[in-house]
């Protein structure tokens, strides 16, 4: 695990640095139950190695937003519709996390009731990893479906303005003995940050990740950060870049058309302030709807094991299936601590300060 | 049309084609009402221009199988599991296009009165073009999924072996006056018959298609033929191919482990003869149980219309959203008659002449 005790990083604790992000949410008007959720969410971002979307987003993504007037924190997060299989929520442009949660906790009720259950929020904000809600079905023996539009970074094939966002998708699957298989992927070639990051260090970007401002491809991170995100496949049609593309269109009309929120025309850009704009997407069933769980777990352990046990290619050290990667920092940050970048760390310690609450989260 | 009324290709209707296939279909043993199924779906994909699911398939993937006693041409299509709002399927290893819309019919019934179902097909065939079934939700108002595993073309990020088939995942959405969003797509870049095209026209594959038999990216299409095809994204991780292999394996599982069915290690390659190795998963739910009907349908053509009426990058002629040129292609050709390409109008010819029916299908 690269990224544990460098130099560029400190070691909190798992209940520690929950504990502290719930502190600073509290501390900023959010409700305890809220900001214990929202903890939970951004903790396990940083367990699974996604520091994109972990407490590094505490400051500018959430508590800057709620100073700001941005964000309500204290919403009343309510159902708009709902039926035997269905429900819809409206998050009052709270926090998106709690909203994501209860939303999918009702899908999962509804699927467990009944085989089968959709789920929708409207008017809300970014509800950190979409992971976090399929992976909710699990404990259930259900396969899980979770997925957010965002704010706008990416544009269509043939295209140069900025349309879409990252727009994850992810789904969860139960195993056995094998860790459960969590799909959770960008329909862009990669997240922005990626630019910022190649960027910094002064490194030429690849082909198919960003087009410049005038929706030529480029390499140059500066001028891709003037232009946009390319979807999965790249540029054009050759890769497949309109399937990345349709994906990413998909995922706005499943979160944003259908539950009534923002999409296309109404979505934000980054350095938009337009509130409570992000809508998300939820789905499950349950797996003995069409199998006994226990065959079914079985052979989802001969699935994943084929597909780890086959042959590599030239210089590749292992082949993973998804899920398996965090699943295994996970493991291995709760064991040795969790890494924070420095400059986070700086700014919890900073932030703290403002607040007036004490900074404990070293291991 | 690039494709209509060329000295390649020859000129039929979509009720003489429709009607040939389903009588080359009885005429080999299958009941009408399942012929006419599979001729509807066949001419279907001729009709939105996807010639390589469409009647060229006819003779190779479903009469020389029945033939030659791979594929049961009178099967006993049964329900084996069965929920309010979820239902599997046993195909008896007959032809996958009856048992699939039968399947799909059974969860839009479901959905109707519950909100949302899904469904899958074990011990079925090769079922034609997924969005057919996707798009079966588009009357009724509702939101429709579908996906099939295949005979395995595919590797894994980082591997060499053939582990996964080409994977087709498809979502219709209905709009207004728009023409539905209608996303289908296959989870490797490109499918294999686009090798076989390059062979013939003597052109190097481009980059992210497809490895060798050792694993190494390769742009000779011979040599591709030999390998595999890469997911889509590409070679490693860098362009996403993660994310295509990830896509790639979530149908796998969706389809053959949640069935019971083939998957992975038992699924076939395409020499192989093995029967019934094929499944399918399909998904549905209603628009009205998140807004009505209207309000969606009306923001569904804004959210089009934004995509396709914004800026285009230098040289492109138009921005297209998914399902929109298999909508014109549609049109096109009931108006001007549906292509077929030459050689396939002589193997079906050939075809009449061995089963003694007659061949009328010219336009």
């Amino acid at each position: 695990m690269a990224d544990a005790a460098t130099a560029e990083y400190q070691l909190s604790t798992e209940p520690k640095l929950r504990a502290h992000v719930a502190d600073v949410l509290v501390k900023s008007g959010v409700a305890r139950e809220h900001a214990d959720v929202v903890a939970d969410v951004l903790v396990a971002a940083d367990l699974r190695g996604i520091e994109s979307h972990g407490v590094a987003r505490l400051e500018s993504y959430y508590v800057s937003r709620i100073r700001s007037g941005h964000l309500n924190p204290k919403p009343n997060y309510h159902i708009v519709r709902e039926t035997e299989t269905t429900v819809l929520f409206d998050a009052d442009n709270g926090l998106g996390h709690p909203v994501g949660k209860m939303a999918m906790e009702r899908v999962l009720e509804k699927a467990a009731k009944h085989g089968s259950a959709f789920g929708g929020v409207r008017n809300s904000n970014h509800f950190g990893i979409a992971g976090y809600y399929a992976m909710m079905a699990l404990e259930r023996d259900m396969i899980g479906m979770a997925s957010t539009n965002s704010v706008k970074y990416g544009t269509a094939t043939f295209g140069k303005d900025v349309l879409l966002g990252t727009n994850p998708l992810a789904f969860a699957i139960p195993a056995g003995s094998e860790p459960p298989f969590v799909l959770d992927f960008a329909t862009t070639t990669v997240p922005k940050g990626k630019l910022e990051v190649y960027k910094r260090k002064g490194k030429p970007l690849l082909d198919g990740w960003a087009i410049d401002a005038e929706g030529a491809m480029t390499l140059d991170p500066d001028e891709a950060l003037r232009g946009a995100l390319l979807p999965l496949g790249g540029f054009g049609t050759e890769g497949g870049g309109h399937k990345g593309y349709g994906l990413g269109l998909l995922v706005d009309i499943l979160c944003g058309v259908l539950s009534g929120g923002a999409f296309g025309p109404t979505l934000p850009v980054v350095t938009d302030t337009r509130e409570g704009a992000i809508s998300h997407w939820f789905g499950a069933f349950r797996v003995d709807a069409f199998r006994d769980v226990d065959a079914f777990k079985a052979d989802m352990d001969r699935e994943l094991q084929y597909f780890k046990q086959s042959a590599k290619s030239p210089g590749q050290e292992r082949i993973w299936v998804a899920g398996e990667p965090e699943h295994e920092k996970t493991a291995y940050h709760r064991q040795h601590g969790v890494p924070v970048h420095t400059k986070v760390w700086d700014g919890l310690q900073k932030l703290s300060g403002e607040l007036g609450i004490p900074f404990d989260i070293a291991r």
